[in-house]
């Protein structure tokens, strides 16, 4: 990244300068494609997974040159947010599929949303994340996907949180579609992609006034991130080897929790989750105060998700758990660079918060 | 921006990491603000400035929360691509207004223009750049704006080009927004930004599943790139103190090109320009071997845009102002760094150059 930011070049110029980002940019593509188990050629850069969202979810897409209508977008309900928008299609077109209480899509609910689609007013997508970006839970991608391809339909894999942590090949998925997130991945902020599994059905561009990625986004490319979203997906392939060596520690991580605070609910535990996260709850005490205690102890954590300008509102994932939102909970990842200190900061800290709500619930009942 | 890129923080999480990303956001967002004389809660951040025309470029506003129908844009014949496409307006609602043999906007074609628009339908947009991109010819901005204004159309003003060059105050200009992007200031490439001159009138967001810059542009912000932007749009401002001295100097360099080549065309020199532009044509002697033989010389110059992935068009800049667009033309910019060593070997290679094609022409005399 940092010899790319030192590139004057501009990637679709023509001269020497442009050529040497332009060799970036291509490096840059194999290493997402191979991350993907596709061909580089599928590949569509964009400035983050929502851009990338917003481009893919369209009632417009073209087969060729022939345009293909999208008339219904199906969303899971706890679908990251800039996927329930909907993109492009009005808001009228989207209809919500609901979750058990572990967070995974309603297989019998979805089968009933492709009955009830008239196959005359167009194509229907499914759009279904991979993980869930609060609890972690795994989705059943590929059962699902085999329903709505069934059907005729399109599939949409949000992979951004999956991507490094679990194996996101298009074809295992059955998706047509993948969406990735550099930054999700340990890589910089400012790119993304669409990843797609052929060349042939493309949605219509959403930025557009450039020849740019084969037409399909216009803009300078940002090349410095790319070729970090580049060595990160690199990097993320090698990742998956210790994935299961990271979720034994959070597995006994999570076991301390219990016997620190035995009625502690740690949500999506009962289903596949992704190996780094732990998202739970200490019933009475609300998340958001537990949140300002851990930043106290110099613990960074998470309640809800962090895309609404600092805003914590109540998590829309554990409303469709059918969990208590009003609560929220609180989301603590592990990464490779975890240490074993980390762990045991983070497990002080999450006793002391404890011991404080332990009192004051004492107090509540005493008075 | 090394020190942001190693932020880990996401500027919209609520925690001490997420709080210091977002404080370099805030920075950045007041030296982009300074730099067109507004507040900085008028400036949206973008990946591009295409992006950010692609934003604007809507017929779809909101004043409050009232929509704003917007049924017609005019656009003058010599806009960069991503302005002509007309963003989010159908074809049919752009119309192109012709320019002079400089490349200014016919301001009688403008009225004429203006005048054949029906108010009943929707509201009237002019989007006009403040300089060139190919032959850096300023336009007649606040002329043009002030008969826009008049009759109660919105004006946008693609100040890429001009800005750290030429004075971009949004009240100067006359302009209701202006589009910045952070590459052609000096800054990184993934940064842009679209600035209004208040907060009341907005475009329709562009990509949105996320609350991020107040609700009009989601995506977790490239802090890094949007620092670089910050920090390039300061130093743009104390640049333009040495333009007079810039354009001093390519004027001098021009004189010697003359004198070297009497018959060499500079494109737009008759009328104002920005500092650091020189785009000329050698009669006879088409851009693209021109281009390579200046390659080969170790120097970087351009013919036509660097927008549509190493294709080499005609430039439909030359086209409109009724040059020869098949010989096409090769743009060369001085800037800050620029040596006097340096305008001596593009001197060198012009020479160079400039014989072959005497020789070549000699040649074909002959023949």
């Amino acid at each position: 990244m940092l010899s790319a930011l030192d590139l004057p070049g501009n990637a679709s110029s023509v001269h020497a300068e442009g050529r040497a980002a332009r060799a970036v940019v291509a490096r840059a593509r194999e290493q997402v494609a191979a991350l993907c188990g596709t061909s580089s050629a599928h590949v569509v850069f964009a400035s983050s997974a929502t851009e990338a969202a917003c481009h893919i979810l369209t009632p417009s897409f073209r087969m060729g040159r022939a345009p293909v209508r999208v008339s219904r977008l199906l969303v899971s309900a706890v679908e990251h947010p800039c996927m329930l928008a909907g993109g492009r299609f009005p808001a009228e077109a989207v209809t919500q599929v609901g979750v058990d209480r572990d967070g995974r899509i309603d297989l019998d609910a979805l089968e009933a949303a492709i009955a009830a689609h008239d196959p005359a007013s167009g194509q229907l997508m499914l759009a279904l994340q991979h993980a869930n970006n609060e609890t972690g839970t795994v989705q059943p991608v590929a059962e699902a996907a085999a329903k709505v391809r069934a059907a005729g339909g399109i599939v949409v894999v949000d992979a951004v949180q999956a991507a490094g942590r679990l194996p996101v090949s298009l074809e295992a998925l059955g998706a047509d579609f993948l969406i990735l997130s550099a930054h999700k991945l340990g890589g910089p902020k400012g790119a993304g992609a669409l990843v797609a599994s052929g060349e042939i059905l493309m949605p219509e561009p959403l930025v557009r006034g450039g020849g740019q990625e084969r037409g399909h986004r216009a803009g300078t490319e940002n090349v410095a991130a790319i070729a970090g979203f580049g060595a990160a997906a690199e990097a993320a392939r090698d990742a998956l080897s210790v994935a299961s060596a990271i979720s034994a520690r959070r597995d006994a991580m999570e076991a301390r929790m219990r016997a620190i605070a035995p009625d502690v609910i740690v949500h999506g535990a009962g289903a596949p989750r992704l190996p780094n996260t732990s998202y739970f709850t200490l019933p009475g005490l609300k998340a958001e105060t537990a949140q300002i205690g851990f930043d106290m102890e110099g613990i960074a954590v998470s309640s809800g998700s962090a895309c609404s300008s600092g805003k914590v509102g109540a998590s829309h994932v554990l409303k469709a758990m059918g969990a208590d939102a009003a609560l929220g909970a609180i989301r603590v990842s592990l990464g490779r660079q975890t240490t074993d200190a980390d762990i045991e900061a983070f497990l002080k800290a999450f006793a002391t918060l404890n011991s404080r709500r332990l009192s004051r619930l004492a107090g509540e009942n005493a008075a």
